[in-house]
């Protein structure tokens, strides 16, 4: 059975499991990365744990493991784990800082009060089954009544466990009929912002846009995407988009890292390319794909035709629907 | 060994865990309630109960178990923890319910997706700890840089997890000399809402005047407030408040199920009724001690003497000083 | 034919235009009232009319007419147009005042730049259709993603023809399955404003509860309901309302000059009152019907059963995906 | 007489007109384009075109026409009339597209509910008379305290007639002395917006400014200035704009498609280039009348002396003074 | 001459200065009162006194004088003054408080950084000299383009010195032709907030309305009209208002220390009240004038025609015009 | 003694004061600049003109002397003063103007209304005194509740006395334990502004990043970093900046007339750059000090060292503490 990493022991994944009494639980008080291997080897692991490390300081977790001894341990998890995952499953790491036990209850930790870290590895194809069809009817971007929250308030650059909100917006898009309706949140001031796990770009005119890195996470893939188009020469600018930029667009696309990046071909029901993915989308995804030795479009189909009968989960609503 | 609820279930307090795959972890997408008990008898439970499925309706949290089997849980959770509790302990229920795991982690579950319900009982004292001096010195009610999130974007009303905003108020305070210090949020208009578990009364005139039950939880310590008020011919009213009603109040207090009323007699360190609680306050929590049959404030005393190494679970700094 | 009053002629309704250069089409200038008769007299029609005025002083329309003039001008074409009216229709008349052609086009007008005063009576049953079997299903009031206007811009207290913003929440509304879907608009603080020709009204604990008369429009009917309040010894409150408040509530319902009131049974389509109406609206409807003579439900649901071809011009979806 | 084309057919510029009952009375629910012709040529008619198409797009309105026909039945509007333009006179099309009549008033239309399209044709000279005066005196621009609407409740970008507060701005300003006073909006956020029908740009340091294409149109004219800045070298930015920017640039002007340029040489009565003209106003200017091979302040000015007994249509605000 | 309190002694008023070094100076960091008799008494010094304390204790100045050695030294200054006092003048107080010299400009002051208070008398009528028409004209309000400031970024309810941006709202009124407009400023929610030295009244079905004390001066005169609500039966209300409001309203008037208050009989150019002032206005001033045992509007039209030359230092705009 | 200019004349620094009835003191109306010199030589003089004139302008002051006649009285009254300043000294010129004595004050002042000029010189050192440390420990910059006011309600760019926010700012900073805690304001969205005498900038991967000039004063050293930062070859950005860009930055400093730089080591009490100040600030310093021919950290220290029992003028608490 899989095995997931806590505070540098191994338990098993049933087992794995965070006292009601953590920090973690009473306030969404919990940091946390998601990665993806491609060809069982980690992609920019590193950029995540840097991401990690700067949310742990604005939160205050006083961690005192080092950023080297964590992807130690992220390894370690991997390598423990390989042998049940299947020669074509991918390593998704999903690795948690929590404050740890709340002090009042530290009798029941043995007076214990420390930080809590969890890894654990999944097989990507369970997050990313339903998905694949995605990538031939494209997504239909819905900008929902719930909106993001601005970042002085509560901050989405910090990957944190305070997110209800982002359920609320699932379940909101939800109601509408069809399977490929997932949300694209706007900020109070009106401008895009992202999806509930997923940064978004337009392209006009042969130039990628996405809005700026102010109410959103600052996006793993949505950065690697800038060196795909430094690659390719496409030019790429960070703005304040708003709805108007989107429908007159003549591309628009979500990345996140599991999926590595869809198209979107609607917003709001609207056609965005004729309804069409476009080819900036192609290119960079193509270019993608070769950088890190796999067909990524093929493997999420491949992992889709798998899984047909589970629900995915990524930003679509039935996530919930079935819970 | 205490023991926890869980669906049905009893299990001890140390193995009262959530998997790193529920919904509660994975969003903060949890509602809860926290009771306490007089003279080992629960305090407007029912209140507890339906303001819990008030916020499981607007989640949109498909639970079963209706109200009255939940009532009947609690009780029966006391029941079997009242042989570990001590003859003058009260009980504090903590009732949490949660989504319950994503359904991409199905295979784990056995497929059962199904709401987790967890009922824990812990001994009060521990939460109130520390409090009892507060009642001589007086908190010092002091308005961080954080604020309150509009309820638009994430509703205080509904009492739920995604709150790690909270725990920057409270490491923002902490910051401070002295240990009287409690964080008071102001929304973003500048209205005072609420502590991050508190609610606030200024007293102006003989008449008591608390925030619009719009930014804040509608505590029910609050609402008994009004009861009482009632009840000795106070006027109240729910009105926008800002830091000038309080700067320039008679008398100001915070309400909260641990510990009922505790007074404020500072805020950002201007004195408040002379830096001495008022009498306001004084016939408030006489009548409340009256009402339930014990000294309220003799009671948080006497567990605060015992407990004297110990920190307390309040909006208190050292709560996470210590973590 | 029926006849429309312009400036104190009749034409045929075939014939009621207006130029294409008026200031009404260039600005969406036009001020307006629309009404309706029970048992073919006029109800309110004076209230209507001095709301109209005060909209015409708010944005400087200096018309000459009296609202003397315009009640008898509106006597006048009802009187005109009841040989083409059933026994059963009633009169629904609608008024627009305009500031007259732009000065610009002064010479294809002969130099005649006045306002412009334009009445037509329209058979009721035309409008209501559809909706009599909402009596019985109840509204899903949604919430969309456009939010009202607050008052400062755009006074919607102004009854005015610049409202393309209403049309863009009823299309987003017409996105979800089924045929009872009203709007249910926010304002930028994310209090509840009104729908897109309608006031909204909840019941709790026995009371009504109706938002501030701020961004909405202060409705004739909405006030009329006040009064059946006063009749009925039933509290009423206007009050700053949240989406928590409309889940939390007891009863719901909406409030049009055509249709009077109509029950709200979902919000976001969550259940209200189990999804029934409620007792609150059953009295104030009965009330209503009693005073003026008519059982308001059962003639709209005749109405329905006439048209049941047509669509109405409700704030129902219908409306445009059929245009 | 002049001819209007309606759903391709033509009639009397009198007979232009559009029922009560049409989407674009009842809701503001119209977008449109206005252009002009230079030396009798359609100036970047396509563009307009473009953004007509945009527009319609947003709003949702299924116009069936394409964008080719659409332009072919433009320059057919003006082949037909150009017999009754005097050989000085410039082509000023208005293309208004309604979404047609509302369903519920079918049987008046016959069953024909399909969206509305007008192109009238209109001597120019009486758009702009008055302007030829402001070419010396320059424009005063006022900030009214009417506010320019955000794009996320209402988008300027979108080319509509729901616009009443417009003319609420200009009838503030009117109130001012002078003839020279055009309203300045600024947004919510206290950025300038732009005029009630024309754009804004500054000089500083030799470049020019203009606000970020956000709580505005983005203008035809706006973007040709972009075009001669590039064709002499100049540089340009789109920025967020503030009074203080204003005051302490060196020049400014306003664009809009009738009268290409005209000098701003005063803030709300502050001086701007001590009131007069700056020389990049006088390139850029220069340079566009190079460009469509006539002079265009002289043009102008000579329109203005043969109407001097007229009104104008621009932002100014006799406009509605002698409606 | 006249003589100048500060602290503890008496200067010629001309010799009432302040160093430039002084907070009041380099931070607009003062806090203030200003008062008026009736003949030769002081009204409300009290209410003003407890007023400036309450300033004095929200900006931290640490005042060691009591308020009862204040209000002696108020009235030993205007025993001092009354010599130079004709008969029919009465004594208008400021009193100024500072923090006093900035620390680091200590040794200019010999060390001593004490705070400084001032009190000085004038004769009321150069004040109010120039609004005795205005009890015939009304004043017309007018809504600038400068916004109030909300209260949580800088409190009008501290009566400071730090209000350029009145200074602005002034100026920029002055531009409108007329001698009779006042600014009537809108915070940035646009609910009316007050003018730049008075408060402000309307009524409607013969009940008062005036702004919530928010972003306000809450006004010594503003309660003294409750007062007087009160005893003539009137009922009154804090409400959120707005400019429909105020368009709408039957009667509106402004109150302030020096002239009590004065008719407002139009808006932003609109007749209110068919340009008259009401009865209302005249039964409240009435039963002042009753009160206080004078007539106040003759007082101050005797003033005003003795003072014909000069400017008065209400809002109006000559304030600023002549200097 | 010193002396200082007063409108053409020179008094004793002790007499240097403004009458109570100026409108500097009545409503904080006055502009003013703050320079310093390095060896004696005035720095960018002509540049803190150019913004006192365009303040000036902004505020509608109408001072007749030209900006050339400013400069002359500026170094007239350094030649005055420099024979009482120390060899080692620098002359600090503080330069106001204020719009002069209320019109109703006239008589008091002879009809004298018109602007008043004051030049005063004082010795840098006692400004800066204390600051030397800073240097070495770097300021702990702490984001207060109090907030910067958008520039369309009370603009920072124009350099006036209207700030008693600052005042409320320093104080809440001075409650916290230490010595180096300097507020840096958030404006309402939550974006840095600047610090209360003081602009901030942060260093990201070697590139230079500070506030978009929007709610802050544009300051003189600002500017001049980025003249240093070209020099260098450093690229720098105007951006909107968010507390999690200062945590996560590499460096972080103030700049500020009378000291020009000093490293901020710690945001709300973390570490940036581990707590040492960084290598850019350090080769910026280096660069000033070498442009201008003194070292500039050496001067403030020795500056330090002499007035040990001094507090000092910057944002530093201790400035009211004393007071």
């Amino acid at each position: 059975m899989r095995q997931v990493y806590i505070n540098g022991k191994f338990v098993p994944e049933t087992e794995a499991k965070i006292s009601i009494y953590d920090s973690s639980l009473m306030f969404g008080d919990m940091v946390f990365e998601m990665t993806r291997s491609f060809n069982k080897n980690q992609f920019k692991l590193k950029e995540h744990l840097v991401r990690l490390y700067d949310s742990l300081k604005y939160v205050h977790i006083p961690l005192r493991m080092s950023i080297d001894e964590m992807e130690k341990a992220c390894l370690e998890t991997i390598e423990k784990n390989e042998p049940f995952f299947k020669e074509t499953d991918e390593h998704r790491l999903m690795i948690n800082v929590s404050r740890g036990p709340l002090s009042i209850y530290s009798e029941i930790f043995d007076g214990k009060l420390e930080p809590l870290v969890i890894i654990s590895d999944f097989p990507l194809k369970w997050t990313v089954s339903g998905m694949g069809d995605l990538f031939d009817t494209g997504i239909n971007a819905v900008i929902p009544s719930q909106r993001a929250i601005p970042s002085y308030l509560l901050d989405a650059k910090i990957k944190n466990r305070s997110r209800i909100h982002y359920m609320m917006a699932n379940i909101e898009v939800s109601n509408l009929p069809g399977s490929n309706n997932w949300p694209l949140l706007l900020d109070p001031d009106g401008f895009i912002a992202e999806g509930t796990g997923d940064n978004f770009f337009i392209v006009k005119d042969g130039e990628l846009y996405t809005p700026e890195p102010r109410n959103i996470l600052r996006g793993i893939s949505r950065q690697y995407v800038f060196d795909l188009a430094n690659e390719l020469g496409i030019k790429y600018h960070e703005k304040n988009l708003e709805l108007y930029d989107v429908v007159t667009s003549d591309e628009a696309f979500m990345t996140g890292t599991p999926f590595c990046m869809l198209p979107v071909t609607k917003i709001n029901g609207m056609n965005i390319s004729n309804g069409n993915r476009g080819n900036i989308f192609n290119s960079l995804l193509s270019q993608w794909s070769d950088n890190v030795g796999l067909n990524i479009e093929q493997q999420i189909k491949t992992f889709n035709s798998e899984m047909k009968n589970y629900a995915s989960e990524g930003s679509t609503p039935y996530r919930f629907k079935n819970d």
